[in-house]
């Protein structure tokens, strides 16, 4: 069984959550499958193998962000929504359906130069990935875009084009 | 150098967060030093080798909660704020400064029996630790507190003496 077939049967579909007429795909249930869980680390490693950082998205872009870059032994950067980080932050603000969300990294955790791989669990409509790579950009360069899963009939992927570096998401819907 | 005087070279001191009188401990320097993060999972998994879980409660305990789970090859549960998990879920109620808190698990997510390590990052008061453990101890056995930073004077290893199981922490303040 490939490793998508494998998350496909793990992942856990929950109707009407957070809201009414969305249907979830919940992840959770592969942290309890250690064995599945290294798969995944390394899918990521192998698709990704030249990154000198990786950022994974508050806060489901944590797990395999840390796993992928202690495997990697590069530098994991945390992008956090706004007021989380305690010092001097870049910031990036996009649109949500109803107002606007923010990402912060801290200002010194980007080396000018860096290339950084950009991760998260989910690739919906792409706008947090894309204000993700925005900020990353300030200061290094994005390189790709990591997933677990990608809800295709969102288009995501080609709102991501414009960055015209690789998107991978492992389980795609 | 041992690994707490390594720590307490990373970690900076930020006075007044996340609010005046605060003096908080900003441990994501560590993130950019594979080494150290490396040491900190290696730590934590000879300090309990025998666990049959960790437990890491969001966000902050969800990197090496991650980290040692895969090192053990065992299950890693997130402790979450209410609201975030999609299915159904166990919770415990705990008191803050104004008002209280909520944390859950999904109910299915610990078998009974299961010796479960609880992973943050920091041990401060220990009031979320504590309602933790409870939670835990609904359907599993907490068997340890693993804290990467210790605010000493704010006694929470006190506060979590009538569980009388280890209490470890890394970098002791």
């Amino acid at each position: 069984m490939d490793l998508s077939t494998r998350l496909k049967h793990i992942i856990v579909d929950v109707p009407d959550f957070p809201k009414p007429g969305i249907l979830f795909k919940d992840i959770t249930p592969i942290f309890d499958d250690p064995k599945t869980c290294a798969l995944i680390t390394q899918h990521i490693v192998e698709t990704f193998p030249d990154i000198d950082a990786i950022a994974g998205i508050e806060s489901r872009g944590f797990f395999w962000g840390m796993l992928v870059a202690q495997v990697l032994e590069i530098p994991f950067i945390p992008i956090r929504k706004a007021g989380k980080l305690p010092r001097p932050t870049l910031s990036q603000s996009y649109a949500l359906e109803y107002g606007t969300a923010t990402l912060e990294i801290h200002q010194d955790t980007i080396q000018p130069g860096t290339n950084v791989l950009i991760h998260d669990d989910l690739l919906a409509t792409g706008g947090t990935a894309f204000a993700a790579a925005q900020l990353v950009n300030q200061v290094g360069h994005c390189v790709g875009f990591s997933f677990l899963v990608e809800l295709a009939f969102l288009e995501g992927r080609q709102r991501l084009e414009e960055f015209t570096i690789p998107v991978d998401a492992i389980a795609i819907y």
